[in-house]
């Protein structure tokens, strides 16, 4: 049995994902692909961006369902429109930042997250603390990059996410590292040399392959996140959001 | 000095606050008004809603700020858009939720929620851990009467809340309630009462009240949300919020 | 409606509170005045202090109900007698500490405490663990000046928590600031202008105002502490206390 | 060496301790006495109680150092004065509250608390907390007799001293049962025996001979309170405690 | 790229694993074969076994480094030896019980434990809270049956595990089921339809699947634990093992 | 009535222990002897090595039983065996790691454990959590001597000692120290008077006369594990350990 696995980017930048990395990340019995969403911010490093995020996030993962996927992974480490989503549809649905710190949980004591920019230290404390893994969290640190810049100059990207995970691991006690933007999807091979280069032998956690393989397994096991956790929404009207494809059913839905 | 508190009700069911009764939540040296926002689900029960919610209640709350409003207080106890739209702007906005948890631990050892669906519980836990307050929290208990209909049987609804704070103080161990909803405005009195007839004498907070007595406090101590952990949004572009207002100055905003 | 507010200065020096300063925390339906303990240590710095200012305190929380004050702060940080004063009475009582501390929490993601003196770190920090804070405090600073000196130099004490505040921002994680004695009253502009000066934005708050304005909007709610977690003390002998108004009307009360 | 423990009993009840009993708990190189204090309440059930217990505990801790005694236990579950006390003198202070909690959360996974009056759940959740032993309390029962009626009718205080450890057990998980007020004390292999006939099979600790024996162990090592974290008090002026025996050196103290 | 998983069981009961089923948790490219400890208890029920199943597991993961195995899965949930064998060998190692309680806790809000022996309580408790998962712990529960008897009576084990599990859901609060024992495997998909013949919808994680598709899956992104957080052990004589394979190369091993 | 303490060393150096320091341990009426292990490593510096010290620790523990000695310490601080051998005896059996960390906690608001190696922080770390102790753990530090070599220059080892118990007094907030390593055992004066003429006052625990003295106390007090929370082993089949006295009355072991 093959498994189709789609990735839904919460941005609006265009080619964003290649398509052949995300093919790449499929194997003998898994498929992959990847959509943008409609509505929402060029980039996703805030809660108000996270906010503006999650609509058209929550709608892809419904058409997902629609069209016969069997498990969606949400592309960004903040985990946009996670809760919304899984409430709407059957299939299973993954966050990149949730499954990404348990994997990380699982490898070692205590890991760090490496991410773009410093003000997004507290979203990820508070994310790690609702998953049960504030006391695994080592420290949050970033690189001063941002999202969209990520691979303007790749080479420097790669060294200050070593330099970074480095720091994590010499002062805040780390051992194991989560690219704290799943932007940076791709470099952990080289972040993983880069520290071995300089003495520290640790695993570094790529979040969008490590939550592909994860939802696989899980669509494959035939679970799914629990209806007892996550129940299906009341019937009612919604406002405003038929252009992205949600309440287009809803009798009373306005605009 | 008058101090000005705007209440931003996060739905789209016209109606839902009273002007009379929003009047009366002012006083000496506050008035307070309201608006709803123009795109979001017709009440709040889920994580779904909530999610659909927040975009239009931080452009109601960056509306706000611009109409020299000192003070917003989110209608709701799941504060849709709370933290995006702290980051928006630099007048104090306050949840109803959060700021209704944090004065009732203030009053007694342990709180419970008494909310409309039982479904909202794990909600609650999470935002009262991410507060720090999930120690103090009880339980979690519903009457089951969903938001739209708490008003069609209005003694009904009042019974149904004192038979499950009563049980929260006797199965639970809660010392103080808190309304789980901010539709139920009005009833702690009564709520109360009907528990003192019970023998049960405990504080009922009525979230509404509590948080705009709070926002204006804040307000007039010229305080309000740290801008270190809620710095402004990176300007950036957002497509498919110009509608209810977000996005419109953005020169690559898109539709 | 006028809500009549007294500040218990739990000490026994002289002229510590100025009468125009505690006058001036009223506003146009809040009137506030302030009473010293008539037993009880100069200044309170240690827990020793802490335990023979209580009882003196609880006396005139007592007193002030007699009298029909509606609201009670006490006016240090370390909340001498909080909970047994609230067991003593029906009307509000609210500690400086634990009410600057969630206010705090709800203005930013982690606060710091600054201090008089280093050695009250550990009271700070079992206090905010109590209240369910522990997670929200990112670190307590001294300033070390004796409270009986803070206003011997008042520019060298503003100097003095600009910079442990400023380290409190950028060591510490802090992005809220709570003054760790409330004999500092009255600097908290000052200090937020000086730290503003040096580039970091941060709220200060200043607990008697913010205890003040939280006792008058809780008296006006009709709330109160939980009577089902505060009960009132058993009727009972009590040895000692008769000069400063404890046990006076039990009859084998004895000195 | 012999090592001279003195139990501290914080209530004015005259012949609360029977010298008989005091004795007994001291052994081949253990010798123990009994003072009650001079200023306090006849019995303590409340936080109220404990404030009113503390000062004259503390002035006799002090006494205790200056006439030679190598350690002090405080008698009372409430520990009242404890941290005062431990600053006041160099000598080793233990409370039986913290001595027994900790001594029955390395004899079993998780203890109960049973207790005379169901009022002192909290003060035993917030001080199982503070030690750290929070997630060890599995519950806090109660008998439902007041301290000074303990010994009225004996063998029905260890039937509901029975009765309430087995529901603790059965219902509440505990596997370790702690006496929730030293008022007890005596009672423990009864009540084992009584539990042991229905077919529980647990440790039951008694506090105070339990910290006696932790206190001349502790003073026998040469070990006492840390004075980095329990530092002496500041030299200061203290008004009204000199009839208890603080403040008398201090140059400046008045009544 | 074909990844190779072994299941160590860690328990001396030969045949306690068939071939067939072990084959079927392969698949396409991964490949899954099974050995038994030769030390150990014929079954593992409490903190003894776990202790003595230890050493063997150890001997058996280091076995399986040497013979090119890609990644091990220690078939317990107790997770015998864990630690230990991940600082002994450098490819991942994963347990039974830390691997399904972290899927568990990524697919629900709160999971229950459903194994075998009411006696095995506080260890999930312990095992949940060393990983972080305390909170997301709803309860555990057991059947009553030992593990030698699971297959007995089949049918009779099934329905054993509905009802357990449904009360889990329907009293503590669940909304995932985890088994508590690795000796169940193959019957989730019965327990599954037999809760939703009852109306419970809810994920039932079997944890050997589970791990090992977590395991080809960490394999395949070359991850494994942190060497940082499990080094190797120091080079150092060790007495009595060299039977079952430890210590053989040891210079100064004796027996 | 004399109380006799057994130390069980679970590592097979032979002479690790001196018969006149372990017989110093006792007192007026405690008599204290030691045994070695049959089986396990030479010493215990990280996981692995606790694996293999379990099972030889707990033969010990069963054969100090039947020899009559009323008590049990484990001379480690990993405390290999521990919660095992409770369940295999109804003796008390003390960790040395779990008896010095409770009492540390007793003694101050944060102790910090100075031990050998590095590696060993993140056991300590998770030690601590499991007692409920994580919160009063200051920090792990390390002083770089290998458990075998601490004695082969003693005046060095107490200086290592002495700096990083400075270090975690100054920098990491610690006012009690633990030794990390029952090696150093005999060291603690020594530390202390370092620490004195660096101007630091804190306690320094030595766990195994810590952990005697307790075992005497708990055993004089007839007080020992829970059998309730360490139920006898299932009487069943263990095969490989008759060698060291584990199975051997069990018909069906084997080798």
């Amino acid at each position: 049995m093959t498994v189709r696995v789609r990735i839904v980017t919460p941005i609006t930048t265009q080619g964003f994902r290649r398509p052949e990395e995300v093919k790449a990340l499929g194997g003998a019995d898994i498929t992959v692909d990847c959509v943008e969403v409609d509505a929402g911010p060029a980039s996703i490093e805030c809660a108000f961006e996270v906010a503006l995020a999650a609509p058209g996030t929550i709608a892809k993962v419904i058409d997902a369902e629609k069209h016969g996927i069997d498990a969606v992974v949400i592309d960004c480490m903040a985990d946009p429109g996670l809760v919304g989503a899984r409430e709407a549809v059957a299939i299973p649905v993954l966050g990149a930042g949730q499954t990404a710190m348990h994997v990380a949980a699982m490898l070692g004591h205590r890991f760090s997250v490496v991410t773009v920019l410093k003000r997004l230290r507290s979203q990820f404390e508070q994310a790690a603390a609702t998953f049960g893994l504030g006391g695994k969290l080592a420290s949050v640190r970033a690189i001063g990059i941002p999202v969209l810049d990520l691979e303007r100059d790749l080479p420097a990207t790669e060294r200050a996410l070593v330099a970074e995970a480095e720091r994590a691991v010499l002062d805040d006690g780390a051992d194991t590292i989560v690219f704290g933007c799943t932007g940076i999807m791709g470099c952990a091979a080289a972040v993983r040399e880069g520290l071995l280069r300089r003495g520290v032998d640790i695993p570094v956690v790529d979040p969008i392959p490590t939550a592909v393989s994860m939802a696989a397994a899980i669509a494959r096991a035939r679970l799914s996140q629990s209806k007892t956790a996550y129940p299906a929404p009341p019937d009612k009207s919604v406002v405003g959001y038929t252009q992205i494809g949600i309440g287009i059913e809803l009798p009373t839905a306005a605009e």
